[in-house]
This record gives structure tokens, sequence and C-alpha cells, in this order.
């Protein structure tokens, strides 16, 4: 690296910089009196010089790609980052500092990514951000892979992720499941700034922690520094200019801090932590850092220092624009790349792509959305992913491509290693970084392990694929641990998420349409471990219906006398009862049922033509706890399905005990008539 | 210690002992088709020089106190610890090994705690084990320090935790969580056994890590061996021999394998993970390993070995046994501890035991949990637990006790740290090693990070009791990351476990006995943030009446034309709104509903007497989604509750916006009837 900077020399101006951070934060959390004060000013040193002296950011154009991220995976200390991005000339004005955790501000609690400029990721739980900033920064080196480039020649994606990291951070296992891989892959853009300040809610660290951070992360081939005074500008600039030139390895910089730096009796103490200061011991700090402004000031000088900052960063975005439009012109394919990768327009029409599977064969619907994911990444270079040591059974791999390393950035099969809450956290960075249509895969019963990350990635609308096979009891000989009873009620209990579990291979391949035709929510796509038949579309009704998330796959002739409705694997249960009641001229309508949000978006026509309010009978058929189902079977409805958890034995054998046979299919629904 | 071992020669005896293991578990997958050979295979060596010359058991009394524990983490290798229960002697026929993972054998796919004596804790999730082990190293310390002892006597909890690792374990999150708290906590009494074996599912290690193993542990404070041959009996005895002489810190000895050991074509492949090794090839391996005997044969001479083993367990045991009588005698104190903590005789009547909440006065229910906690934590030493840095928030912390620490291990109350994974698998092996009571705490949002641990539980049917607070959009400020909206659904989705969320101070109460009441089953007991009124019991039903799981808090005057149902904060939206209704004439029920699990367990008859299947009229409110709410409102009922994320802002502010207020339950009752 040939940006090598030479340390300052820190003024007085720099100190009354850094108050101003931290009496803004203290100030915004008495205001609304609720916050953390004293993250942010413990850390408004660090923060202070590598926002004005590092940080590369213009703040009218946020989302330039050539940008610096900053991520404060702490994301209580949220006050922090909304005096930053005020200083720096962001849209954020001091009435809406003012406004902190009020109802309808941008200035929430924690941060929120799609509520304000310059918020990279929604941060809270801890560890997340910090697993985001691996996935954003894989995702870099993957989109400078794929891009073809010249030895020497521009580099559009030249910029680096600083994130910030609590104790609290580095405590969740997350953190250590994502140094992992970030150390594996080599990413060397990667400043970690360590807020080190020894405290917690409940008190000093040392009563839940002996841990050596230094030697944690060399053993997970990081660049570690320790700085032993995290309040001196100098020592904080050296550390951070020596990270940056690590390239080879990712960097992390231990800071010693003190918590409420400068609170004369909350300092040092966790009492500084979750709360307001209080009126009287704000006025105290504000004599002990001798401020003497009145409320929610800046001083002009403080201004003058970040509009020199910003300005920078708006030469640098300047000369990057007319780079990058040399750049784009300098090889003609790169423009589409960029087209799909940065801008998000899909190359394609994905209509065009359609499902080849063979009618009447058995076919697992892991097998189908194997297929289907290789149909679409064959044209979509978006498409970047893998699995958590499972890809062999979740089928996640795309062919004729590399496993993603530091040997091999263009790779697209990510290999995670059994690490599903970063897995999922990384995808979700991934999709923050650009236009990436990144999936995860594991075993359903291992989303539990991902819940925190789905969530997260609800909240923030962003459309990663969640893939997860071996769906049910038809796991088998694995057992209980392995058999997912409530999983698919549970991820249909996440807020705006798409939950797929498609019946045949046909429903799968358009599950899979529907999610990268999805570009603000995620999707979660289930699939079985065992053959499922591949229904004749002939004879029943077409797949891509499955787009409804119900949808009537083969009628009765006539009003039907009951209703049969079922997802994924029990939906060929129920084709084959229709077919032996009909023999005894029982009216049945099957509705295959593989996404209930997509259903529920359809007209209110629609949906009373597949479940007409008429017909009461209804079963439904799922190899999963009821919950939820009692909206659609109504008070006359009956349900088959688990309330137990599974037992060690063959799948066949496990679905011929807990009743999933067309015996009790057409038993329960003889039942179900009778009663009429 | 003074049990300080020396080296035995290995004879040629030995080596068969181990190929017997090999050729018994190859054999139990092939027959199966279907199961693990590869890491029973390549760990057969160290699993056989602890067996045969360190575990402390007794096959015939599997539950004795004063065993070793020995936990297989990673319980994809289940034949090895069948493989050796049986050749130790324990209740396991060669019949049953060749049952593998059939249908109602005990040789489940993964080992399952309750079906066969000496597995000591279900395993399969990865990771899980190994935090289980460090819950019970835990109780060890804490019930030897709570039992008066004398200086030189006999230690009934004279014993050591083997705990076996693999790759992944390693990889996941909650075992650098775990790992953390038993360097810190100092609990010298685990000797982990790491199978370096360098493959997983996915192929080679170097594909996903590139950690430091020795290194890693180190930086937690652990004491770590590396044995380079991890089939050579000598280097492993003498490791694990020096692991055991090391009582200040944890060990890990890092054994390096080869998965798969013996078979010519699968050896240190991840061919042999998980697949059975084919016919042929386990011929081939027989013939490698020079193996000679019919299938399912253990040569006399192995039987031999272990059954001298066995016999000094039982002479061990023997002499612990006469030690205990006297020991328990010495000091008459001591039975009645040991009646509760190791034979789990409650020492009280639980209902001598009364709320004292002030009647019209607000308390938050987490306020109300923290006081129960309290009034039976001070007749129960068993209870014992706490908090992932959430104490003063979630109030678990037991008065007048100190806090769990190497330098006091009769502290009761537990600092986790921001660790809930592994607080929630600390707690488990707690419950697992005596009849503790173990609990934990944090905000319900983050229940999400013990998901895995809190299935594992209920499968266990060990009644652990996790505690959550802050539980909807009342957390206010702290935004959408922090309310939790999908969780409670969440939970009660999860088979075999109860959920409680109470009405108001008493109902937590209640709620608090059931959960020590239960022995078979994990609790979860949910609060608020915010006040609620302490409802004035003699105008309303009584609080016990909650152990019921629902019941008619204030009932009409004469057939209702409504009946109301909530759940936590919104039983007193509920009451207030029927307040008004009678004002207006209007004949409303309001049902309390706190636990779907118990009341699901009530007579018909009882069940139909709150919820008369004739008034169909119904309106449930809850701060959370409607997912299974349908059960009970019914196809003409309605719910007020949440459909998406919640937002920064306070408490009171969001109940309004969302329509939790006194005026929109009332107009949504009134359109209820009028429809009528």
């Amino acid at each position: 690296m040939s940006d090598k900077k030479s340390s300052p020399a820190f003024g007085k101006e720099e100190e009354l910089a850094i108050n101003t951070i931290r009496i803004l934060a203290a100030e915004m959390v008495q205001k609304a009196n609720s916050g953390h004060p004293g993250m942010p000013m413990g850390f408004a040193s660090v923060a202070h010089v590598l926002w004005s002296r590092f940080l590369k950011f213009s703040p009218e154009h946020p989302f330039w790609p050539g940008r610096d991220r900053f991520i404060l995976s702490c994301g209580h200390g949220s006050a922090l980052q909304y005096a930053l991005l005020h200083l720096a000339g962001y849209d954020l004005d001091m009435e809406e500092l003012k406004q902190f955790r009020q109802l309808g501000s941008r200035t929430a609690g924690h941060p929120e990514y799609g509520l304000l400029p310059g918020v990279e990721t929604t941060t809270g739980p801890l560890g997340q951000g910090f697993a985001n900033t691996v996935g954003m920064a894989a995702a870099q080196q993957y989109i400078r892979a794929v891009m073809p480039s010249d030895e020497g020649e521009f580099d559009p994606f030249d910029h680096r992720f600083y994130v910030v990291v609590s104790d609290g951070d580095l405590q969740e296992g997350i953190s250590y499941e994502a140094a992992a891989l970030a150390g594996l892959w080599k990413l060397g853009n990667i400043v970690a700034l360590y807020d080190a300040n020894n405290i917690s809610i409940d008190g000093t660290i040392d009563l839940t922690w002996s841990e050596n951070p230094v030697q944690r992360f060399e053993a997970c081939g990081w660049h570690v520094q320790e700085v032993l005074d995290g309040h001196d500008p100098s020592q904080i600039y050296d550390a951070i200019e020596k990270a940056r030139q690590e390239t080879e390895k990712p960097s992390i910089i231990v800071f010693h801090t003190h918590i409420g730096f400068g609170s004369p009796n909350k300092q040092d103490s966790s009492s500084s932590h979750g709360a307001p200061l209080g009126v009287e011991e704000i006025e105290l700090t504000k004599k002990a850092l001798g401020w003497d402004y009145p409320e929610f000031t800046v001083p002009e000088e403080t201004y003058a220092i970040y509009a020199e900052a910003a300005d920078r960063g708006r030469e640098e975005h300047k000369t990057w624009l007319e780079n990058i439009s040399v750049w784009l012109k300098a090889r003609p394919e790169r423009k589409q790349l960029w087209q799909e990768l940065i801008e998000g327009d899909v190359p394609i029409d994905l209509n065009s792509i359609q499902p080849e599977f063979e009618t009447g064969s058995k076919m697992a619907t892991r097998g189908a959305s194997g297929i289907a994911l290789n149909q679409f990444a064959e044209k979509l270079i978006s498409m970047i992913g893998g699995c958590a040591d499972l890809n062999g059974s979740v089928k996640t791999d795309i062919k004729k491509t590399e496993i993603f390393s530091a040997e091999s950035y263009g790779g697209r099969n990510i290999r995670f290693g059994v690490r599903e809450h970063t897995m999922g956290s990384i995808a979700v960075g991934m999709c923050l970084y650009a236009n990436l249509r990144a999936f995860t895969g594991t075993f359903l019963v291992f989303s539990d392990y991902m819940r925190p990350t789905i969530r997260t990635a609800a909240l923030m609308k962003l459309p990663v694929i969640f893939v997860f096979s071996h769906d049910s009891i038809g796991v088998g000989e694995d057992g209980p641990t392995h058999q997912p009873i409530e999983h698919v009620a549970a991820l249909r209990a996440i807020p705006g998420v798409n939950v797929y579990r498609p019946g045949d291979a046909n429903e799968m391949f358009h599950a899979w349409r529907n999610a990268l035709e999805t570009t603000d929510q995620p999707s979660v796509i289930i699939s079985t471990r065992q053959g499922l038949p591949v229904l004749d579309r002939s004879k029943y009704a077409p797949a891509d219906l499955a787009g409804k998330g119900a949808y009537i796959l083969k009628d009765s002739n006539g009003v039907p006398d009951l209703i049969f409705m079922a997802s994924g694997s029990e939906v060929s249960l129920i084709v084959e009862a229709q077919k032996r009641l009909e023999e005894e001229k029982i009216k049945v309508r099957v509705v295959s049922m593989p996404s209930w949000e997509l259903f529920r978006e359809q007209s209110e026509e629609y949906k009373n033509s597949v479940l007409p309010s008429s017909v009461k009978s209804r079963l439904a058929v799922e190899a999963g706890i009821a919950q939820g189902w009692h909206e659609w079977i109504g008070d006359e409805g009956k349900f088959i399905g688990m309330n137990s958890f599974g037992e060690s034995a063959p799948g066949a054998v496990l679905f011929e005990k807990f009743g999933f046979t067309v015996d009790n299919v057409v038993e329960t629904a003889k039942s179900l008539i009778d009663k009429k």
C-alpha cells in the first residue's frame, strides 16, 4: 500500500472535538431519558481519530461503492454514531439528535439500516455486526475477483471496513466463528477497533472473562495490536495506520479505554453503561472536561475539523467517479457485471429459465433445490453462498466454480464450517455490501442456530436466501436431535420472511425463482431428505401457481365435500388419499400450500376461491406441529401432524409410526365427513 | 492429587481391543446402513485407553454420584459410545448393538439421555455437549462448596469429566463461550479429549479452519497438550494422566488421529465420516487390521480387559458407599442437603410459601419474578443460576449470596457474560449433574440465541427454568432489535416446554411455583419491563388458578356476549375494557391465559367451562403475533396483536401506536358483537 500517512500533531481542537462527541452523546441520552452514554464517551477519542483522519466518506453519497464502511457492532453505542454522522455532514441535523429514541425519528435506539444514511447494518444483538463485517469484506473480495481487472489499474473497491466491537461482542460465540473465517480468508481490509473498557452491564469484565484477546485473535490468524491509552490521539492514529498497512491479515486493535470518560462519578463504572448520567452528573462531567457551551452545541472548531475530512472524502469521491467511468469503458464486459453486482439489475428474464424434471420419477426436493440453484446461478454471477459443513447433503454447491478462499476469492462456493450463526450473518453482510444474492445451507433443525440472523435480515429487508434441508422426521435414523418438529412454524413466525416448503421438484424450482425475484425480504427454502414423486403436471395444476403461496392442485368434480391441505412431503400423501376417496365417490379438493406468506398476499377473491368459507370440512397434513394451522382449517377442521419429538429409525418407518400414511389420511377424512 | 498412575505396558491385547471397537462400530453402521463409522474408528485408541485405564464407572450403578462422567459431544460418533458401554458391561447386549438406529432401540442415532444408562447427556447438535460438561463441572464445584466438609476428609465428589470433542464441536461458537467460562472458573476436573482428525463432512478442515487450537485454549486459561500420534496408547496414557494431575485449570488434549483408521480406501477421508464403509470396504479393513472374527464378535481378551476395569470401578463404588454413609452421619446437616441436591427431595412444602404483593400497586412482572425467585431460593439451596449480563434488568440475583467464581464456588449467582447459548447449555449440564434447579436469564428477544439448548432441555425432560424479561414492544426505546414480536409463539412451538406469560405479580409467583414443582420438563417464564397493576384478588379470581394455564379472571353476570382472552401485560388491558363494556351492559368474560400448555392438560370439562363452544364471539389480545391464537378464538374471533416489527420509542407510545389501548379493545369487541 502506498497511502501510508505520517502521524499529525493533535492539538487542543482535537480534544474539543472529542469532548463534543462525548457531551452530545450524554445529552442525547439524557434528553431521551434512555440509552447508553458510557460507550460513546469512552470511545470518542478513537472514533474521532478514525473519522477525522482515516475514514473515506462523502456525506452526500452515502452509498458510494468506494466508501469505507463504518460498522458499530455494539449498537447500544448508537449515540456515538449519530453524533459522528451529524458532525461529518450527513443528512442528520441537530433537531434529530434531540429526537433520539423517539417515535418516527431516524435516531433509533440502535442503529437501523435503511433508516439513516451512513448506517451500514442494523446492530444491537451483540456479535452480529462484527460477523456482518466479515461478510462485507468477503463480498468485496468476491466482486473484485470476478470483475476483470489489470495489474496496477484503478481499483473501484479500494476501501476498508472499520468495525467497532465491545467486550460484549467478543463474548458472543458468533464473534469467534466470524474471526476464524476472517483469519482463514485473510480478509486484510478489516480493521476491528475493540473498545476494551473492561465494563459490562453487570459489572467489571473480570467477573465474566479471563481471556487474553491478543492470544485469541492471533490464534485465528489476525494481526493484533494493543493500545494501552485509548484516549491518546497519537497512539490511536499510529495503531490505525499500522492496521491499514497490514493487508494480508485482518487487524484488530485492542484499545484500553475508560467507559463514561469524563464523568467524575460514573467513569469506569457500569452505572454509565445503560442509563442516562443524570442532569447533575452531566453538569459535573462538563465541568471536569472544561466544557462550557449551551446544550446540544457543536463548537465551530469541531465542525471545521469534520468539514475538512468530508471535503477530503468528497474529493476522493470525485476522483473515483472520474476513474470509474474510464474503468468501466476500458473493458466492455465490466458494464454488465457492474449493473448486476452493484446496481442490482437482473441480467436476464428469470422466466426464461424453466424446470426440467422428469414427471413420474422420484426426487428429494433438496436435489431439486440443488438443480434449480444451479440453473439460476449459471446466469447470475450475483449468486454466491454455501453450507455449514453439509454441502453434500443440502446440495448448495454451484457447479463449475471453485471454493471461496484466500487463494481464490472468485470462488462462489463458501465452506462455512460448522458455524451456522456466523454463516447467516456473513450472508447478510454480503447482501449489505452489494447486490449479491447470498444463500446459506444447513439442516432445518439447525435453523435454530441461525434465528437471530434471519430476524436481522428480515428487519433490514435483505433478500438473503436461507436454504434448509432434512425438514421433518423424514430425516430418519439421525433421530430427534436432527428432526425438525417445530421449525417450520417457528420460521413462519418471524415477521417479513417468506417461508417456502415446496411439495415437489417443480414447486421447488418456483420457490427459487420467487426467492430470486424478491429483493426486499429474506426467503427460507425448505426441502426434504427423502424422495418425493415429481407430480405429472398434465394431470395436476401447473407448478408456477406455487407463486401464489397456495393453489388448487387437483379439484373435485363439483363442490368439494372436503378440502385437503398440505405442504412439502405431505402433498403427495394427500394426492394419494384423494385418489382413494374419489373411488368412494367422496369429492376432495387438494390444495398445496408451499408458502403461507405468499398466500396471505393474494386478493380476498383468490383466497376465497381456493378455500371457500362454505367448505368447513378441511384436513391439513404437515409433518410438524399444528401451530398456525387453525387459521386455515377452521373450527371444524382437523390436522395430522406432530405433537412430540421424533425418534431414531428409518424415515419411512417413522412416517408410518406417526400417522403420515394414506390410510390415516383417508380415515381421518372420513371421520370429518361422518361428523357432518 | 495422590492418585498419579504410572504408564503400563500396552501389549497386543490392547490393539485387539481397540480394533474390536473399530470393527463393532463399522459393523453397527453397516447393518443399520446409516451412521458415522469414521469417528469411532479414528478415536478408538484414545477411548480405549480412557475407559480401560482411567474412567471410574460401575456398570450396574450408572447413576452413582461419584462416577466419572463421559460425554461424547460429537454425538454422531454414537457407535463408539455404544461399543464401549457394551464392552464395559453396561446393560446393553450385542443384540441391541445390532439394532443400532432402529425403531424402539436404545442405540439411537445420537446418544439420548434417559434412553440408555451411561449416556450423560443427549448430543448431536455440535458444541452443546461440551458446554453441558462445563455446567456439570460447575455443578460439582457448587455442591462440593455448599456441603459442609472438613479438610482431608472423604470427598464424595472426587471424580472427573471426560468430554470428547470434534473439530465440528470446536467450530461452533458455543464451544468458545463455554471454554471461556471453564477457564474463568478454573474447572480443573474437566479433561477434554479433542479428536483432531482433520476431516469434516465437506472435506479437510483446512478448507474451513486455520486456527491454532493450542493458542486458542491457552488464551482462555486452559492447560493444553498436543499428542501427535493419537493412536499410540502410551502417549495417550501419559497425556490423560498429566491432564488428570492438572486440577487448577481445565485441560484439553489435542489428539491427532486418523478418521476411519484401518480402512484402506476411506481412512483420512470424509467418505468415512457420515456413511457406512460398505461391505467390501469393511472386509478390506478387517484384513488390514488383521481382524479374523465373525460379525459382531468381541474377543475374550477384550472382554477381559474391560471386566478388569469394571471390577476396579465396582470396588471403588463399594468403598465410596462405605465412606458415604459414614460421611453423611458425621455431620447431621449433610443429610438434608444430600436429599435435596442428590436425591431430589424438595425440603419444604412449596405451598407454604405465599406471594405478598400489594394489591392496587403497579409492578413489572420482572420485579415480581425477582421477588418470587428469592422467596423460593431462600428455602431451596438447589436453586442456582444467573444472567447473560442483564442481571439488573431481568432480576435474577439471589440475595444474600455471592457470585459463583473460582474463589467462591458456593456462590449462587452466576455471571455468564454475554453468552446466551452457553448459558442455556450450562444450566442443562447443572440439571444433569444433580437435582439442581438451575435457571437462566436474559431479554426475551435473545431467546433466539438459546433455542437450540431449550430444545435439548425439552428433549431430555430436564426442569431448567429459562427466565426472559422485556417481553414485547413494551421494551420501548431500545427498538426493534430488542423488541420480541414472534418469540412467545416461537417458544410455545417447542414440544415439551411449559411457557408462562403471567398477567400480574401474583400470577408470576404461581408461575415460579409451578415451574419449581415441575421436575420433568423445562419452563419458560416471561415477564414485562413495564409496570402492571397488581390485580385485587378479592375482586378477581385467585391467582393460583393460573396453575390451570387459563382461567376466568372475571366473569360476566349471566351468559357472556363475548370472551376476552389475553396473557401478560395485555391482561390488565382486557380487564379495563371489560369495565367499560359492562357500563354499556355488554356481558364480557375475562380469561387470563398465562400458559397454553398447562391449559391443554386440563380436563375437557374444565376447558369447556372456561371457553364454552357456544360463545363464538371471542377477542384475544397479546402484544405478539397471531400465530396459534386461532385455536382459541375460533373462526368468528378476532385478535389484536403485532404483525410487523416494532419501533424505537417509549413503550407507552408504542402500545398506543400499535393499538394496545382500551379504546381499541372496546371498539373491536363491539364490532364482534355487531357482526353477530
